[in-house]
């Protein structure tokens, strides 16, 4: 295992560990509290977390500093709280998600329905309570949160995903739910580092130009990934769904992805001047990704 | 008119204003904007913003104080979320509120789902957008409202409802459920003022047994009500529920609301030296709401 991988396994158990701490059990019987933790703790990648805590240092930051690890532990709630909700009947109606049955196929709508909400609340708690961090840092964070959730968030793009996803887009609609749904939470998790790094209204938005691009190539991976079977959720869950990849082809999709792949590169690179973790985060992850299809994240072709 | 009237006839024309400012129109075909502004601005008694303002006043604020309500529209805001949540299929399955169709009913129950979710979300963020109040004030008043919505909130009051709602509960549980479900959100909109006001830890407290008492007696009141048919709800939404009307009977519940009454009431003198606001508008409601059983707030049976 080399370096890079050796610190993202300690972060990944740091994050872990943090969550068991502030998502307490409550009573056995307690089936919210269940589906709070469970939806939370069971393995995910934690890209979102991870993306805050190697940008924050490569904005300046140590990343030991506790209240980043509250930060990223508060953006990984939000988004265990949207695939919650994204699973249930009314949404996708999906039974599998990391390998494991949806929440709400183990405890019912309801239940999942309140958990996700509950993670949700205790998400803002989470980033107002964070360890030393200044009151004014905490509620700018909060307000990236609130932003990345509502109605110009995953809200809007799992409604756009809803109201127009079973019917012939375009590939602008398709872009803008994607943003939407992947690349503002992105974004937030990466103006939580910045927040916290203190970095100038330029750096901000280099993050926002990175986040845009990294969430695009995020979706179309996930978009292109949805034939595969080792993924953890519902194989084909996409089919009849208007996607770029049933747009374009999956050729054209690989294309636009290096594309995005390289913008984002070049926006994460002029951002952050002191350290290269982040950028060395997304190749490694998307290499690994590109792998299952014989392809390569910087190469054309195989 | 009289002046208490007038005022708050007044205060609640302010609340409607800046909601409608808050909750922007969006596009018209957009139903999650269309369900949020339905679900705040339908004409609601206000009694948790309502209360916020008229305790913050109560404890030396000036009552135009601009952040003021703000924070007491995002508590309207996480109160309508909570009641679009409480009424869907697979909650209580309610069709009617505040005398129109529930917004699961008109917009589907994705879309009150969405909705509600961003309302929520809002509501964090106007809390820490407010106007005129510092960092550290804000930060506060996200945790309280936090507290009040999750786990140790509406969210576990619901639960409650939902797993032991249907069978014989005993008047303790009842009482939690109640607490969870009202008088949290009554105790953060108290603590908000008292948090704006700069009040000692003492205050905080009374305010806090206050909020206790209220909740009960509103809640009391709501299961009292549950019989008669011009409430705007689903008349007999309680049938066959575990409340403490069909545990007790009514004579013994409007017994015991007169002393969640007395005791609230003594709560809000000893925590509010400077004003009576809070007190008269407590006992204008009950008065009112008493009045469809023959009854009076403070004299026993009639």
């Amino acid at each position: 295992m080399n370096n890079h991988e050796d610190e993202l396994k300690r972060l990944r158990e740091a994050l872990q560990n943090r969550l068991d701490q502030l998502l307490p059990a409550g009573e056995q019987q307690d089936l919210v509290f269940t589906a709070m933790r469970e939806g939370t703790l069971s393995a995910g990648k934690r890209v979102r977390p991870l993306l805050l805590i190697l940008a924050a240092r490569d904005l300046g930051c140590a990343v030991e500093q506790p209240g980043l690890l509250d930060l990223a532990c508060a953006v990984e709630m939000v988004h265990a709280a949207s695939l919650m909700l994204d699973d249930i009947p009314c949404m996708d109606n999906a039974l599998l998600r990391r390998g494991r049955p949806t929440i709400h196929s183990q405890y019912g709508e309801n239940v999942a329905i309140l958990a996700a909400v509950a993670l949700l609340s205790r998400a803002f708690g989470v980033v107002v309570e964070a360890q030393s961090l200044p009151p004014a840092c905490k509620t700018q964070a909060v307000a990236e949160l609130s932003l990345a959730v509502g109605s110009q968030g995953l809200v809007q793009g799992q409604y756009l995903d809803l109201s127009e996803g079973s019917r012939a887009r375009s590939s602008e609609a398709i872009l803008l739910a994607n943003e939407l749904k992947t690349s503002r939470l992105f974004d937030a998790s990466l103006q939580m580092a910045a927040i916290v790094a203190g970095s100038s209204l330029q750096t901000r938005q280099r993050l926002r130009c990175f986040a845009q691009d990294l969430g695009q190539a995020f979706q179309l991976m996930d978009d292109l990934s949805d034939g595969l079977s080792n993924t953890g959720k519902d194989a084909n869950q996409d089919s009849g769904k208007s996607t770029l990849v049933a747009l374009l082809g999956a050729e054209a999709v690989h294309q636009k992805l290096r594309e995005h792949l390289r913008s984002a590169d070049e926006h994460i690179a002029s951002a952050c001047h002191r350290g290269l973790s982040t950028r060395h985060f997304m190749h490694a992850w998307f290499d690994k990704q590109m792998a299952q299809f014989g392809k390569s994240s910087t190469q054309p072709g195989c």
